[in-house]
């Protein structure tokens, strides 16, 4: 294991402390947390508003940290790498971040996510907190997965984050924000490709492996498997595969119809490739007469050092646009266009 | 190789034309380019002032084409990859983006690079056009290296786009910014490190080879040799290595100076590792008294899917900060905070 680190325990606590200290303006670090995990919230908490957690295994940077401030969340529970954060961390969280108005709590489908995060909100609502639970499961490249009942929450997620975010800033109310949120899920499908695996670091050694032609379709952020084992293809027959059949067949997009994406890279994937996905998802949905939004493309939420990519398609309706437009200002979404 | 490409005499033209679907609002491209490179201008153009431009062999995404856009470059010259591009593209894109008031060019310090900008700046000036230089040389590792005279541009570049993107934006006249621009790589400093190599689409296998347990220090970010092989360390003495042996032997900061700080993947580094980086960075600074003014963390200036870091500090002075602080709005660098 080749890894710039300074020990395995550390890695989490480290990494937050770097997180902290680079962007103190954005970020600070709540100490309540448990070892090998790190709650993170706004250093400059906004009050009179609905309250955003969303939280994850580490490894997945700049998921979901880096998507803490304002117009995004107003905490994030990182877990030990690939494990979900514990429930005393995520409710300490809570209770720091309500503002009286109630808090979102944004989960990605993962068993251990939901457990602690459900059981966390459950002691949160006994203290006469409001609690509101967004599940997110855009990922269709397989249905009751290793980690998950249902299919699995991937890159989506974010822009969950960054809707239900805008949502929220805005003054909308706890049951408001939760319903945009569940809005952008219907409308959200996602799927990857993985060329390589990552290296856990208590793991000391990649989670599988892959021949030096061999891809995994539909593989999982945690290195659970995917649909297919299958020889590389070129990047139009890839993205063509994952969108075509998967992501559109399970959610058509109709002539006319507008759509955010998100041109996900897992950890390893040269922008340049990204780019050459990107340029053949948008020749193949012009073709279909799908308006683009917009398009976002670079590493949002990662798998470690894992070489490949996901493709995230989201419906967009007036409203969504509004609060996908919204004012973003955190480490890794920044919008202040309008 | 495993990469997500189409076929290898492609990838510039796909990866543009990917960046341009993807960000019409920020770039458009410039149809001029030879085979194998691109010239990417903004969007919409802003006149009345200074223009930059700057340019290097892709592969170094999102540099330099992630950075054109308000508060920052007005073009970028994308050559093959890890190619210098051509003097006839980067002529027509001078004539394109000169508003009357001269063209600034941002050369990183290659041979190839230096030629043909210096030709392109000399057959602009005979047509009238006011041209000024800035030869970035930020990485301390070593001097006169396989492609330069003098010591390499890395990183540090991007800051140079910054700031003189922020003093022509603001209004400054031609000498006044590459005076800037001058100063910033004056007061830049960068080093970096490997653990694996990247491999050219062209190439199709890896520029050089390291053990399971090997590190180079020091290495160029087309693959060439740094200071030393070495075995992998942790990453605090990897760190301190190259901030206190070389950066700071070479430009020493004094306490109570302040500093812009640039912890920039090369390509397939997690951002966790990056973020432990940065926080050994802070430590080392903050126990000599420097104050860092601003902290970036991410893959600013990679060199295709190599694994490895790098370290850039910048010494500001209040000049410096007003222009680092500007608005600017590309795609991979947006300030809209002050």
């Amino acid at each position: 294991m080749k890894k710039i680190i300074n020990n395995v325990d550390g890695v989490v606590d480290e990494m937050v402390a770097g997180l902290t200290l680079s962007y103190p303006d954005y970020v600070k670090r709540l100490h309540v947390s448990g070892a090998g995990q790190a709650m993170v919230i706004r250093s400059v908490p906004k009050t009179g508003k609905v309250a955003l957690i969303s939280g994850c295994g580490s490894g997945h940077e700049p998921a979901c940290a880096g998507y803490v401030g304002e117009g995004m969340l107003d905490a994030a529970a990182c877990g030990a790498v690939f494990t979900s954060p514990g429930v005393g961390p995520i409710l300490e969280c809570i209770k720091t971040i309500d503002a009286g108005k109630g808090v979102v709590m944004i989960i990605p489908n993962y068993s251990g996510d939901i457990l602690n995060f459900e059981m966390a909100g459950e002691m949160a609502e006994e203290e006469g907190i409001k609690i509101a639970k967004i599940i997110v499961n855009d990922d269709v490249a397989v249905m009751n997965s290793t980690y998950t009942v249902g299919r699995r929450g991937i890159a989506g997620t974010i822009l969950v984050q960054k809707i239900t975010g805008g949502a929220a800033e805005a003054g909308l109310d706890l049951d408001a924000v939760r319903e945009i949120g569940e809005r952008v899920v219907a409308n959200t499908r996602s799927m990857g490709i993985a060329l390589s695996a990552c290296t856990v670091p208590a793991a000391g050694k990649p989670g599988f492996n892959l021949g030096d032609d061999e891809i995994e379709i539909g593989l999982g952020i945690h290195g659970e498997p995917g649909v297919i084992r299958d020889k590389i293809k070129t990047a139009d027959e890839l993205t063509e595969h994952i969108l075509e059949d998967y992501i559109l067949k399970d959610k058509p997009i109709e002539s006319g119809e507008e759509v955010a994406l998100l041109i996900n890279g897992l950890g390893a994937t040269p922008l340049m490739e990204l780019f050459i996905v990107s340029r053949k998802v948008h020749e193949i949905l012009g073709k279909k007469g799908v308006k683009i939004y917009s398009t976002n493309v670079g590493n949002f939420m990662t798998s470690l050092e894992m070489a490949g990519f996901s493709v995230s398609v989201l419906k967009l309706d007036n409203e969504l646009k509004t609060y996908y437009d919204a004012n973003a200002r955190t480490i890794a979404w920044r919008v202040c266009d309008k």
